[in-house]
């Protein structure tokens, strides 16, 4: 990390900021859908969101669980953790000055396989399909940290 | 992005240093809410929580699930989902050297859409305020993603 | 913030690079557990994850809450919740330009204090180790979060 300031002027840094703006709108997308989701099943969490129905029982019944709402959510709560992993460790790896192809390619596998497993997810696809896309994304964020650590130990 | 190192310098990076830090701390009130309500309403999640209780019955009954810690609970899982985005896209945005006016507009929309949207969570003030203000701030996001994605684009 | 680009070259930066990094794969590890636990205590969310059980009525069995699977979920969203502002407020603080010993220091406090709030929720140790360690690294959070709009006040 000896001239981190010329490395944040690199292509490795515009890669990274592409990857992960578009990582980053994918996981915003969920929210969209969870509002989606919402208002179409007419499914809420809060009271004040049912003042659509006329009457108070069928504002209750508004407030439950529904299946749909909860598998978004849950896949949404995947991206939170492991798309911040990738953000974080991602952007010190940009600055370690790395091989553009190999970091591109680091930048790629990731941001693919957490598409592929929005796509599991959201669609129920069978197993493994969710399982070997979270297990990819990890292991590129896993990947990186090593490189990191291994580049700038500072404890 | 040409010339980055000169735009980590700028009055641009200092207001999202500024409204960042801002608006996580506010996020981190929330913890803070969160702790308030459990200990004043004596509601937990863990049993190893409940050790002012004399009895087992007693502490069989502050294990339960309440709707205000549930409400701010929400409250925060939206923060998360929402300026996790912020701080990732305006920080690559704040690095692309936007105009200082319009840059520091997108910061204050956004952090003061969100104060609106934690008032509107907390008091459970009627809709549309809190919807208004969760696109509003959305909608700040995706406005510097656009830039980011239009200014550097490395694929 | 007069002079960031030399101070992204410094080791307050290196350091930060480093204790980041490190919190951020203990925080991933939380993720490998909860796969651990729901693959030995046979415990899912989703129906496509049941694939190795025979009969219907054992894949029903499969889907259900475990609060072995719940209590590390509940430490891992608690580390989304203060890790990732610990990272936001630590990189812009690494910014300012700190005293090197300083901020070792605070990042020191923060890994330590997230290392024991984990141990102390998964193995359920007695209270108050857990909430110790929780106000700990919330503390060393505030405390950068003051030098950073204490420094660099933009708004």
């Amino acid at each position: 990390m000896a001239e981190l300031t010329h490395m944040i002027d690199s292509e490795v840094f515009l890669a990274f900021s592409t990857y992960a703006t578009i990582v980053t709108l994918k996981m915003m997308l969920l929210s969209l859908l969870t509002a989606y989701f919402r208002l179409t099943k007419k499914v809420f969490a809060n009271m004040e969101d049912t003042s659509l129905a006329h009457s108070t029982e069928d504002k209750k019944k508004m407030i439950r669980v529904d299946p749909d709402v909860e598998r978004v959510r849950r896949c949404h709560q995947n991206d939170l953790e492991n798309i911040v992993p990738f953000i974080v460790i991602g952007l010190l790896y940009a600055l370690t000055g790395p091989d553009l192809a190999t970091a591109v390619l680091h930048f790629r596998v990731f941001v693919v396989s957490r598409i592929c497993h929005t796509v599991s997810y959201v669609l129920a696809l069978p197993q493994p399909s969710r399982a070997l896309s979270w297990v990819t994304g990890m292991f590129a964020t896993f990947s990186m940290a090593y490189r990191v650590l291994s580049t700038a130990l500072f404890l």
